[in-house]
C-alpha cells in the first residue's frame, strides 16, 4: 500500500542509537547502554501483595476508564510524595500521564508549531530532542558547564533572537543528575535561569525523573520549589525511582495549562492505565516508595562509586568523565578527533557497550562523547566493563593516531 | 504564566460531552452515557492470580522498560486471539498501543498534515474526529445507511475532490456495531468499499473495538480479512472485550506501516506498560479471554433485547432507532425539529442522560440524535431509564409543538 506520510512523520527518524540494539544481544556483552533500574530493586512481593488487594478491594475501578487527568487516589499519593521530597504542589496542578515520554509528546502537540525557537542543553535527552525534532521546531543548544548551562551563552542567544524578532517558545533542562551528563545545576544558576525567564516571559520545563536519586544528601532546591512553581512545568516519572514497566508519571504546572495537557491527553490515549495508578497509589501511600528509593540510592552509590574508582584506575589521561552526584549516567569526553560510533564497533568485539554521543546533541555536535549507565550493571560488570572500555580506547588511540600521523 | 499554545492545540476543543459530566453526579441517575464495559464481567480473581504469577515468574521483565512494538509474549498472543475470531496476522503486522486512541493519535501523527482530505462515516468515533481534527485536515462525512455508509455519495465524493486535483488520504469507518450508530456494514457494501479504495489506491482505517462482541451468530467478515490484509490499517483495542483499566491494544498494518508507527510511538511514550502486557498475553493462552467474551456476549444479549423491548414498548412513533446484533451502542433519531441538547436537560430532571448526536458528526449536524449506550447499566436500569427518557421526549416534543405553531 502506498501511503504520504505526513510531514511530522518524515521529522521523525530512527535513531543511531536503534541501531546499537544489536549489540546488546552478543552473548556476556556488558551494557552500560540503557538506563534501566538494577531489577534486583523491584519490589515484587509487595506489588503482588498490593496488587491483589487494590483488586479485591476496587477491582471495578481497577479494571476501568478512569478519568483523563488521573486517578484522584493517585493525585492524592502524588502530592504526597512531592511533599516528602520538599516540593509544594496542589492536586489541580497535576495531570497524570503514561511516563514521562508521554509529557514531552504532550509539550510538544499543546506548544509547539514549525518554526518556533525553543532552547535546550547541550547535550539534553534524546527523548526529548525526539519530541520536539518532529515538530518542525528550531533547536537552541547551550553547552553545559560542570555546573549546568553557560548562562552567558543563553542570555546572548535569547537576545539574539529577540534582535530578529523572534520569540523563544520555552527553555527545557533537566537540573539534577542530567542525562546524558550527569551533570548538575547549581543553585547560583538555577537562579539566574529562573531571573532571564522572568525578565523575558519564557515558560521552563523542567525535566526531573532522578532528582530523588541524591548520593550526596545536598540537593540543590528544584525550579519548581525556587519559583513556588511560577513559570514552571515540571514532568516528572516512576520510571527511574521504581517500576518503569508500569508507565506512569505525571506533568505539572499552573491549572489553567494543565487543563490543556489533559484536554490533550484526550485525543492522545483517553487516561493512563486505572490499575496501575491505584497500585502506585498504596505504594506510596504505605511509605513504600520513600523505603525503595533508599534502597535504590544505597546500591547506586555503590555502583557510582565503583565505575569512578575504576575509571580513575584505568583509563588514560585524555579521556575526561562527569562527577555525577546522583541518578543513573555519567558522561565520558574523548579527544576531539575520536569517534564513539567507531569506537563502539570495537568495544562490541571487546564485550562492552555504551551510548554514543552525538544523537544527545540538537546541532549534530558531540561525536566524540559518549554516555555511560551504572545503575543495570553489577559492580562486578561495572569493574570488568570499564577496564574493557579502556582496552578498546587505548587500542582506538593508538589506531586513530596511526591514521593522524 | 503566558503560554502561546499551537495551532493544533487551538483546534482541540473541549467537546459538548465533557460538559454532561456534570449530570452523571445527580443522585441516583440512570445513565446511558459512556461505554463502559459491565463490571460485573471482570475477571477479578483470574486476574490477581495471573498477575501473581507473572509477577512471580517474570517480575524482573514485568516491571522493566519493554520493546517499543510491544512484548513479543503479547504479540504471540494477539496473533492467537486474532486466528480464534477468523483473521489472519503475522506478528510483524503488529504495534501493540496505549489502547486504541493511541491508534488513532499515531494515525493522526504518522499520515495526516493541515489541508488533508479524509472520508469518514456521519455520525462517526467522537475520539477520531478529535484525534483527526486537531490536524486541521479536511474530514468529508458519508451518511450512513442501515447497512452501512453510503457507497454512491462515498464514490461521488472521491470522483469530486480528484476532479479538482483533491486526494483522499484515508477512509476510516468501524465496520462492526458502530459508535455512535450501532451499525454494521454489510459484506455488499464491503466489498464495493474495498473496490473503490483499491480502484483509488485510498487505504482505509478499520476501527474495529467491538466486533468480537456479536449477538446474533452471523458476523460478516472484516475488512481485513476480506482484502488479506492489503490496503487496510486495522485498530483492535482490549477495552470493550475486557477491561479497559489495562489500556492495551493494537495497530495492525504492512510491516513497513506498521514500522512507521512504532518509530513514531518512541516518541509518543516509549513502550505501553510490560506488565499488562504480560497478564493479558496469560490471560489469552489460558483461553480466558474467549471465555469472558462469551459471557460479555451473554450479557449484553439479554441488554440490548430488554432496552429494544422497552423502546418498543414506550417510544412515541415519531421516535426512530437502530436495531444492534453487537457491541456496546444503540442510536436515537428524534425529529428533526428537536435538539437533544436541550432535551438532556429535561431528561436529567426526569433522572436519565444519554450522549447528545451532534458532536459525532464532523459536518456539525445531527441535533436531532442521541447515543444509547447498554452495556454498562443494569437490565432494571435499562427498562426504568428508558421509561423515563419515552415521558421525557413526550413533555419535550409538548413542548416543541407548542413553540411552533
Amino acid at each position: 500500500m502506498e501511503i504520504k506520510y505526513s510531514e511530522l512523520s518524515k521529522r521523525t527518524k530512527s535513531s543511531e542509537i536503534r541501531e546499537l540494539l544489536k549489540y546488546t544481544r552478543i552473548k556476556d556483552i556488558i551494557s552500560f547502554a540503557g538506563g534501566l533500574p538494577d531489577p534486583s530493586l523491584f519490589p515484587i512481593k509487595d506489588v503482588t501483595r498490593i496488587t491483589e488487594e487494590v483488586l479485591q478491594e476496587k477491582g471495578f475501578l481497577a479494571l476501568q476508564y478512569g478519568p483523563t487527568i488521573g486517578e484522584p487516589d493517585f493525585i492524592d499519593a502524588i502530592r504526597e510524595h512531592t511533599n516528602q521530597y520538599g516540593e509544594e504542589i496542589e492536586n489541580d496542578q497535576i495531570c497524570v500521564t503514561s511516563s514521562s515520554q508521554q509529557g514531552l509528546d504532550l509539550i510538544s502537540l499543546v506548544m509547539l508549531d514549525p518554526g518556533d525557537e525553543i532552547i535546550l542543553e547541550l547535550p539534553s535527552y534524546l527523548g526529548a530532542i525526539q519530541a520536539f525534532e518532529r515538530t518542525g521546531v528550531i533547536m537552541n543548544g547551550i553547552p553545559l558547564q560542570n555546573d549546568g548551562m553557560d548562562i552567558e551563552i543563553l542570555s546572548n542567544i535569547i537576545k539574539k533572537k529577540l534582535s530578529v524578532g523572534k520569540k523563544i517558545k520555552f527553555i527545557y533542562t533537566i537540573p539534577d543528575y542530567q542525562n546524558p551528563s550527569g551533570i548538575t545545576m547549581s543553585k547560583e544558576k538555577r537562579l539566574k535561569l529562573i531571573e532571564i525567564a522572568d525578565k523575558y516571559s519564557i515558560p521552563i520545563i523542567e525535566d526531573s525523573p532522578y532528582r530523588e536519586l541524591c548520593y550526596n544528601n545536598s540537593k540543590v532546591p528544584s525550579l519548581w520549589a525556587l519559583t513556588n512553581s511560577k513559570g514552571i512545568i515540571q514532568l516528572k516519572t516512576l520510571s527511574k525511582m521504581l517500576f518503569p514497566g508500569m508507565r506512569i508519571g505525571w506533568i505539572a504546572a499552573e491549572k489553567e495549562i494543565v487543563n490543556k495537557f489533559s484536554l490533550m491527553k484526550q485525543s492522545v490515549d483517553l487516561c493512563s492505565p486505572t490499575i496501575n495508578q491505584l497500585i502506585i497509589a498504596q505504594y506510596v501511600r504505605e511509605g513504600l516508595m520513600k523505603a525503595t528509593i533508599e534502597r535504590a540510592i544505597a546500591l547506586y552509590q555503590e555502583k557510582i562509586a565503583c565505575m569512578l574508582n575504576a575509571l580513575k584506575k584505568y583509563m588514560p589521561e585524555y579521556v575526561t568523565w562527569s562527577k555525577p552526584t546522583g541518578g543513573v549516567f555519567l558522561w565520558i569526553k574523548l579527544p576531539d578527533y575520536m569517534d564513539s560510533k567507531e569506537l563502539i564497533k570495537k568495544a562490541a568485539e571487546n564485550k562492552v557497550i555504551f551510548v554514543t554521543g552525538k544523537p544527545f546533541h540538537c546541532d549534530g555536535s558531540g561525536k566524540n562523547t559518549l554516555r555511560l549507565n551504572y545503575s543495570f550493571p553489577t559492580i562486578e560488570q561495572i569493574n570488568t566493563g570499564i577496564f574493557r572500555l579502556t582496552e578498546t580506547i587505548k587500542e582506538f588511540q593508538k589506531l586513530n593516531k596511526e591514521l593522524i600521523y
